[in-house]
C-alpha cells in the first residue's frame, strides 16, 4: 500500500552549494593545525625529551654526586623546551565535542587550555627547581629534592602518544601495545634500580648493604659500575629468576624488595593477560579457517562424500578467508550507514552491470537500485558455480575469471536462463580459472525490473535476443511463452 | 485477521490508585533498613575489624610470647562489636525471595537468622576463648590454641562483600576483582609468614631453622624483626624468585615449602587466569572498533575505493563506536521488557516528532507509536546521509547538528520527499557538522499512517503545503498523484 | 496452499504397545551392567590401586633397598586385583555405537575384549615379573628393572575416569578439571624425585651429587630422609622458585635437570591456559551481565533519562540474569528436537493456560498449540508490563506474584483487551510484587484462534461476559463491533 | 510475479567439454611440480640440514677451536646441498595468484626468482665464507667471523614450513603449534648458551667469568662440558629457576644476563599466550556441550519438570555433540557456494527420497528439489520424534533405526499423516534405537509439490494407497476430503 504514486516530479537541485564535501577551509593565520605535519614532528621531538626526563629524574635523585654541571645544563635545555610548548600551547587549534569540527579562535584556545586542571602541573614540571634551589641556598638537592619528581608528569604525552597510536589503524596494534608493555618494563626496571641504588648509598653500613656485602668499594667506582650491578639485581628479582648472588642485606632492602615483587605480580599477571589477549586476537582468523575447513573435512568423511566433493568444499571454504579483505561481512556492513553502502557498490559493480548484454541500455536508475543489493562472490578453479537442474534462485554475473559451457571471459552472465525462465538451471557452469561473480537474487531482480515498464521490456528483448543467437547457433528449438508481463 | 474491529471504546480509569509507583513504604520502627545508610556504615565499620582479625588471628598463634595484655585488649573490644552485630541481625530486615519485597516482621527476621547454620558459627567465633581459658586455667595458650582460628571465620563479611561490590555497577569490575585478588595475596602471604615463625620458634634446635641458620639471636630480638624475615621469604618464595639467602633448614620446613609451592602454583595460575580474563574483557571494545576499521579500511584498499569514500566509511565506523553509550545494541534492548523500551523512546523522540513540520496537529496515539520503531544514528561532518537515487527506505529527522543542500538546523527532516512520494531520492543530502537523526523506516510509517484517516489527513496537508512553499521558493512545477490514499 | 482439508479423521491407535517408554530391559543372567552401582564400586576401588601402583612403582625402580619383603607382598595383592578385573571384564556388557544398546551376549563381549589392543598391555601390566625374576635368577630387580614401568599402563584407567567425570554434568567442570592438573603435577613431582634419587644413588663419587655435597650421610639415613629432599629439590625447580641450596652436581644431573625444566615450561604453561580458560569460562555469565547493565546504566545517564526509568531499566536487566535458570536461551532451545520443547510447555504452562477466565471451556488442541509458542516472562516489583497506548502486539497471564490496576492474584490476565480489541493498550499495568507472566504474541493468537470455529466462540463470549461484569462494575458504556469473525 | 512461465524448454547440451572437472594437465617435461612427491621429499631433507645450520653456526662462531677439519666438511657438503637447491630452484613451476593456476613456462619461472630480494640472500648464505677466507689469508675466523651467521637465513625455510603445516588440515593445529614453540625456545636456548661460552672464552681474566669462578680449568676439558654448563645455566635463567649455582661474574655477563632476562620475559609472555589459546580453542566444543546440557539440567531442576523428561531433554542435547561430525552448523554451510550445497544433499539424500514409499515415480526434478532443503536429524534410543496434538509442521524419512508405533526399519516415514492432512499429529512416534532421520519441513514439501501437476497426482496417489492399507489393516474408517489440489 504506497500512498503517494506520482509519475513525474522535478525538484530544482540548481541550489546546491559547489564546494560540497570540498577540502576543509583554512584555519586563521597564526593557528596551528593540531593534525599537521610541523605539530606532529615538534610533538614526536618533544617525546624524545620526555624519555630523557624518565630517565634523569630517578636516576639524578638516587645519585646525587653524580649530578655533574653538564647534566644540569642539559636539564636547563630540556625545560627551555617544554617551557616554548606550553606557549605554542596557547596557538593551538583543539577539535569541539558537540560539533565535531575544529575550533581556531584563539580567545576559546586560551580559555579551555587555562582551564583545564592539568595547565598547573605543566608549569610546575616545567620550573628548574634544582637550580633555582641552589641559586637561592647555594647548596645541591636540599630537602626538595624529591619535587625533581613532579618532572615524571611529562610521562602523561608518552600515555597519551601511545592511546592515540593504539587508534591509528596504520599500525599494527599489536606492536604497539607489545612497546607500550616493554617500555613501561624497562621504566620499572629503572625506577627499582634506582631505588636500590638510594638505598645502598643512603644507609649508614656499606657493608650491610646489598652491593657492599658483595663489593665493599662500590662507593670509590663509578657510578655505571653501582648502576649495572642495581639493574642485575631489579631484572633478576622482575623475570622472577632471582639468582641469589645479589640480595637484600637490611630490614630496609627488605622491605623494598617485599613492595617490588608484590608490584611485579601485578604487572606480570597484567602483562601475560595482555600477550595472551593480543595472541588470541591475532590468531582470531587462523582459528576461524581452520575450524571451518575440519568441520568440513570431517563431515566429508563422517559421510563418506567422494574425494572431488571433499576438495572442493575445503578449496571453496580456503578461498573465502584468502579472499577475505575483499569483502565485507554482514556485521560490519550493518555498521555503515545506508548511503556510504549504496556509494561502495555504485563504484565496484556498476560498469561491470552495465557492460553486461542483458542490462544493455537500461535506465541510470534501475542499474543503481540492481547494484545496491549485489554481492561479489568467488569460486576457485574447477568449482561448479550453477548446478543443472537447481533451483533457479540466483543470477551471476562473471566479473573476472574464466568459466566451462557456455562462453568466456569476463562480463558473462551465469544462471540468467533458468532465473529468467523460471525453469531448473540447463547447464552446469564451471569455473575454469580462479573467478569473481556478482550475485544478484532472483527475487531482487524480478521486484526491480517490473514487466510493464520501459526498462523492462529492453531487458526482455535482449534476452530474447540472446536467446536467438543460441539457436541460431545450435539449430535446435527454444519454446517459451510470449506472455511476458501478463502473467503477475 | 482481525478478531475485532471496534472504533470507538472507553473504559473506566478512575480506579487506579494514587500512589501508582510511588515510595517504597516506611519499615515499621526499629527495624532496620539493610540497603540503609546507617547499616552500610556500620558494616564497613565491622569490615574493619575483620581486617584486624584476620591479620592477628595467625599472629598470635605463631608469636605466643608476642601476645600482650594491650594485645588481649583490643581483642576484647573487638570482640564486642562482633557480639553486637549478633544483637543487631535480630532488627535487620530481609529480602524475600519469592515476592523480591522487604520482610520487616520481627519475628520471621529472629526466626529465619536462628535457623540459618552460620548463627552458631557467628556465635562461636565472638567468644574471647583465649581470656576464658586464661580465666579458668591461669595460663596463656594451651591446647584449644587454635581455636583461635575460628575467628577466621569473620573473613565470610569480606568474602560476602567483595561479591556486592562486584555486583554493584558503579564500581571498575577491574579494579574491584584486583583488589580482591591482592587481598587474598596479601592474607596467603601473611598466613605462610605466621607458619614460618611458628616453625623457627617450636623447633628444638635454633641453629637448625631457616632463621638461626642465618641469624642465631633471632629469639632475643624484636618481633618485627623476625616477622619482616618471614614476610620477605614467603614472598621471595610466592613471587618464585627465590634468591635462596633463607631456605628450609630442616625435614618440617622441607615439608611445609613443598606445600607452600603447591598451592601457590595454583593460585598463580588462578591468580593469572583471572587478570587474563578481566584484561581479554576490559578490551573487548577496543578490539571491536580495531577490527571494523581494520576491516573497512583493507577492503577499501583491496578494492581500491576513492580516498574520500574510505575515509568516509572508517570515519562513520569510528563515530559509531563514540557515540556507542548514546544507543543500545539490539541483543541489550531484547533483554528490556517491552514496556520498558516503549517508555524510553517515547522520552528520548516524542517532542522531536511533534516539533518536526510533517507531524504538526499528529494524534498523540499516533506520535507514541510511531516512536515506539524509532532508532538514533550519528553522522560524522562532510557524510552523505542521503543519497540522490537511492531506493527510498527511510526517512530521517535531524534531532541536532547541521547540514546540507535543503535545510539547515534542528527539526528538520531528510529524505521525506522519496519516502512520501516512493520515488529515488531526488537529493544528495549531507552533513555539515556532527549530526544526529532519527530514522523512520518508511514501511513502518506507512503502516501506521493510514490514508484515510484525521491523522492520514493531516499529515498529507502538511506536506503538501511544504511541497507548494518549495515550488513558490524555487518557481517550478511539481507534479503528484492527487488521489492519496485510494490506490492501496 | 494447503494440500488436503479433512475435517474429521479417526485412526487405529490400538497397537499402541504397553510398555512405551518403560524401564531398560534386564540383561541377561552373570552379565554385569556398566552402569550399575556394583560395577562402578570396583571401579572406584581399582582406581585406589591404581594410585598405589602410580606412586610405588617408580619409587621401587629408584630405591631398590626400599624394596622389602613386605613392599613385595602388598604388590602381589594389587597384582591379584587387577588379575581379577581381567576376569571381569568377559562379563561386563557394553554399549553399541551404531543402536547406541547394551550388548549382554557375553561371546560378543569376550571377542570385542579380545581383539582390542589393551588386552594383551593389560596382562603384562599384571605379571609380577619381579617376583618371577627374583624366583628364577634368586637376584632382586636384575635387568629387567625397568619392566616393573609397565605398571604405569594402569594410570590409562585414571584417564579415562578423568574423562568421565568432565562429562558427567553432576560435578562441577572446575574442579573436575583442577584435581586432574593437581593430580599430573603430583605425579610428575613423584618422577622427577625418584630420577634424582636414582641419580644420587648410582653415581660413582657420592661427594658430587646434588644431596650428597650438602649430606655426605645421605645413603646411610632413612630412605624418607632422601626422598624429602628429592621432593623438595624437585618443587622446588618445578615451581620455578629454585633457591639454589640442592642445585645439580654433576654433568648427569645437569642433563636431566635442563630436561626436567623444559619439561615443566610446557606443563607450567599448559596449567596456566588450562586455569586461565577455566577461569575465563565461569565467569562469562557474570560478565555478560556486568555488560549488560553497565550497558543499560550508561545509556541511561547519557540519555539523561529520569532516575526511575533507569532503575526500571538496569532491574530489569539484573532479574533476567537472576532467573536465568528458569528460562531457556533461543540458541539451546533450537538445539532441543521439537517434540521435546512441546512436551516441556505443555507441562509448565498448559494448566495455567487452562485455568486463565479466557479460555476456560475451549479445546484441548487449541491449548496445546496455544501454549507451545508461549514465552514465561519475571517482572521486579514496581515495573511496567503494560503501558498506556502501547502498540497491542502482546497479551500476558500473569502466571505469579501481584499486579496493580485492573486484578489481583494468580491467574489473571494483561494486556488482553488491547489485543482482542485491537486498540492502543487501555490501561497501564504495573507489577506490585515480583509477578512471573506468560507472553502470547497477538498474531500467535489470531492465528490459533479462527474465528468461525467452536473454539473461536467459546472465547470469545468469555471475552464479552467479562466485559459485561467489568460494565456492571464500573457502570460505563463498552462499545465495540458485534461482527466478529466476519472482517477478515 | 513470475516474469516467464515456459512449460518445456530444451537447450543442446551437446557443446560439454569431455574433460569437464578431470584430472590437471600435465606440467612441461623437466618442470618440477612443487605439490608432487619428490620435490616434497627433497624440502625435508633440506630441512635436515636447516636445522644442522642452525645449531652449527653459532657453535662455530662461539667455539672457534672446536672448528675442526672434519667440521669445515661437513659445512662444505650441507653448502652444497643449499647450492643444489638454487639451481633446483629454476625448474619448479609456481602458481599464480591471479588464477590460481600453476605456471610452467621456465622462462617465467627463472624472472620470478631472480627478481625477488631473497636471491640475493640465498646464494650469500651458501657461500664458504670461511674456507675461502682460510684460502685466502691462511687464517681460521678472521674479522669475518661473524658472516657465518648469514647462514641463519636458511631458517627461512623452517618457518615457512611451519606456516605450511599450521594451515594444513591433516595435522593438529595444537602440536603443530606446541612444536613451532618448542624449536624457538630450542633455538633461544642454544643461542644463548653459545653467546654464554664465547663471554668466557674470550674474558681476559677468567677467574672472573661465569663458569671460571667454579671451575677454574674449564679451558683445558672438553667442549662438551663448557657446553654442558652453559646450556645448564641458559635453561635455568630461561625457566626462571635460577639456582645461582652460576651467575653473572662480571659486568659483560651481567649486560647479556638483562638483555637475555628481557627477552625472555618477553617470550614467556608470547608462549603462555600462545598454550592458553591453543587450549582454550581446544575446548570450546567441551565447554558449549558441558554448558549446554548445564542449561537443561538446571533449566529441567528449577522448573521441576519430570525425571524423565529431563532425562530425554539432557540426552538428546548430548547426543547432537556426539553426532556433530555429521552434521554442519548454518555458519559453515553458509560459505558454501550453493551450487557445493546442493550437490552435497543430493549425494546423501537422494536415494533415501527415492526410496521412500511417499515419492516412488516422482520425477528427478521433484526430487532434487526436495532434497536441497533436507536436513538431518538424530534421535537417542526412547526419545520422542513426533508427538500427538503437535503442530503438522515437519515431515520425517527415518534413515536408519527403529521406532514405536506405525513401522519398523529404514525407509519409514513419520509424520507425513498429519502433514498431508494437515490435522494435528495423530500418533507419537518415538525411537526404538539411535536413529537418523531427514527432515522436511511442510511449507517446502507443499511449495514444491504442486497438486495440479504429474508429481503432485504420482505423491497424492502413493499416499491414498497407503491410507487405504492401513484402513485394511486396522478395519477403520478414515475420512478426508478428496477434493485434493482444488483448495488453494
Amino acid at each position: 500500500s504506497r500512498m503517494l504514486l506520482p509519475r513525474n516530479i522535478s525538484l530544482s537541485t540548481g541550489h546546491l552549494p559547489e564546494a560540497l564535501g570540498g577540502a576543509p577551509p583554512p584555519l586563521r593565520p597564526n593557528v596551528i593545525n593540531p593534525y599537521g605535519r610541523p605539530y606532529r614532528y615538534w610533538q614526536m621531538f618533544l617525546i624524545v625529551l620526555v624519555a630523557y626526563s624518565a630517565w634523569a629524574s630517578p636516576f639524578e635523585l638516587a645519585l646525587e654526586k653524580a649530578v655533574s654541571r653538564a647534566h644540569l645544563v642539559v636539564d636547563l635545555v630540556v625545560d627551555v623546551f617544554f617551557c616554548a610548548d606550553i606557549v605554542v600551547s596557547f596557538f593551538v587549534a583543539y577539535r569541539d565535542r558537540s560539533t565535531d569540527l575544529l575550533v581556531d579562535d584563539r580567545g576559546k584556545i586560551a580559555v579551555r587550555y587555562l582551564t583545564r586542571p592539568w595547565f598547573v602541573l605543566d608549569v610546575a614540571s616545567t620550573i628548574p627547581l634544582q637550580i633555582v634551589y641552589q641559586l637561592v641556598r647555594g647548596k645541591k638537592n636540599g630537602p626538595c629534592g624529591f619535587l625533581i619528581l613532579l618532572r615524571l608528569w611529562r610521562l602523561r604525552r608518552a600515555s597519551k602518544l601511545f592511546a592515540r597510536l593504539e587508534k591509528d589503524t596504520r599500525l599494527s596494534y599489536f606492536w604497539t601495545r607489545f612497546i607500550k608493555l616493554f617500555c613501561v618494563a624497562l621504566f620499572a626496571l629503572h625506577c627499582a634500580s634506582c631505588v636500590y641504588l638510594w638505598l645502598a648509598f643512603h644507609y649508614r653500613d656499606k657493608e650491610q648493604t646489598w652491593i657492599g656485602s658483595l663489593r665493599g668499594d662500590f662507593k670509590e667506582r663509578s657510578v655505571w659500575f653501582a648502576y649495572t650491578y642495581a639493574v642485575y639485581w631489579s631484572m633478576t628479582t622482575m623475570a622472577t629468576v632471582g639468582y641469589g648472588d645479589l640480595h637484600a642485606a637490611n630490614t630496609g632492602e627488605k622491605l623494598f624488595s617485599i613492595l617490588f615483587m608484590l608490584c611485579n605480580m601485578g604487572v606480570a599477571c597484567y602483562v601475560i593477560g595482555n600477550m595472551t589477549n593480543l595472541v588470541v586476537h591475532g590468531a582470531t582468523t587462523t582459528f576461524r579457517m581452520r575450524d571451518m575447513v575440519d568441520q568440513v573435512a570431517r563431515y566429508g568423511k563422517a559421510n563418506r562424500l567422494p574425494a572431488w566433493m571433499r576438495e572442493q568444499m575445503v578449496e571453496s571454504v580456503q578461498l573465502r578467508f584468502q579472499m577475505a579483505e575483499l569483502l565485507l561481512p554482514d556485521e560490519v556492513l550493518s555498521e555503515l550507514p545506508k548511503a556510504a553502502r549504496s556509494a561502495v557498490a555504485q563504484h565496484l559493480y556498476k560498469a561491470t552491470v552495465e557492460d553486461c548484454y542483458l542490462f544493455r541500455g537500461a535506465s541510470d536508475n534501475l542499474v543503481v537500485q540492481l547494484v545496491s543489493e549485489m554481492k561479489a562472490e568467488f569460486f576457485p578453479p574447477k568449482m561448479d558455480i550453477v548446478l543443472e537442474n537447481e533451483n533457479p534462485t540466483d543470477c551471476y554475473i562473471i566479473a573476472s575469471g574464466q568459466v566451462f559451457v557456455m562462453r568466456i571471459g569476463p562480463h558473462g552472465m551465469a544462471g540468467e536462463i533458468g532465473v529468467m525462465l523460471n525453469i531448473p538451471q540447463p547447464f552446469t557452469i564451471r569455473s575454469r580459472t580462479l573467478t569473481q561473480v556478482i550475485r544478484i537474487s532472483r527475487s531482487h531482480l524480478q521486484n526491480t525490473v517490473r514487466p510493464a515498464t520501459a526498462d523492462g521490456d529492453t531487458i526482455f528483448s535482449n534476452f530474447v535476443q540472446y536467446l536467438e543467437s543460441l539457436k541460431v547457433r545450435h539449430g535446435e528449438e527454444l519454446t517459451f511463452a510470449r506472455d511476458v508481463g501478463h502473467d503477475t
